[in-house]
């Protein structure tokens, strides 16, 4: 794919992602997809993302910065969102947070076949110190 | 700058950390650059860098992965050291330890004017629960 069709591609992942539309997953993760260094498999990978829904249901991709150069997508995502219990191992427990996750994708056969994710943790920690629980009302933390 | 002439300066700018040249800085970064929303200034970014090599003395930035699109370099920076004492908080002491930091930055008057870094702390972690203190010997934790 030349880099339009590709950053085309990755914008239709993103709202096939935001959709749940798992049925169309395969169009845009490879069948060995691997997430940073772990075999996952389309499979696999598709148990992560529906894992991530269960546990924020309000989970939504937004794309903050998009870098494309065949093969490779460099994206910066932004979330916001109300993890109902912990995520990432921190104990959210309702609150609003917001945070960002720097990825590269490296494609193989117009599909997703590698991904190296950070996410940033640290800035969620920053914001559960500085507010309460609040299981019913939105936090104002922002990073 | 033109794709090409941005990945060469950036490159360039890599070989300066890694000779802690602080004199030719400001050759790469912009006066009023700013990380992660924090306006550092050149002072204040000379003064964080000098600081990661004074609390990590084997400090090396190596590139993993590296994708253009003007004015925009997303890359993949690997590391391999041993942090003298705490590292991102986390009690290192001497351990070696592996790491990456995804890292966005956008230039203006072919200048790094905008960091946006995630770095996997959370790899960190997980070395450091597997692994003893050993300060004279390098441990063998990879990510």
């Amino acid at each position: 794919m030349n880099k339009e069709d590709l950053t085309s591609a990755y914008r239709d992942y993103i709202a096939c992602l935001n959709k749940q539309d798992w049925q169309k997953l395969s169009r845009f993760v490879h069948k060995d997809v691997q997430r940073n260094g772990r075999k996952l498999g389309l499979d696999g990978y598709r148990a992560m993302l529906e894992k991530d829904f269960e546990d924020v249901p309000d989970l939504s991709f937004k794309i903050d910065l998009l870098v494309s150069e065949p093969p490779t997508i460099a994206s910066r995502l932004r979330f916001g969102c109300t993890p109902k219990g912990q995520l990432f191992g921190l104990p959210v427990n309702g609150r609003k947070i917001s945070f960002a996750e720097n990825v590269f994708y490296i494609f193989r056969d117009d599909k997703i076949e590698l991904v190296w994710s950070v996410i940033d943790t640290v800035a969620i920690e920053a914001q559960l110190e500085h507010t309460e629980a609040e299981p019913e009302i939105s936090g104002d933390a922002h990073v």
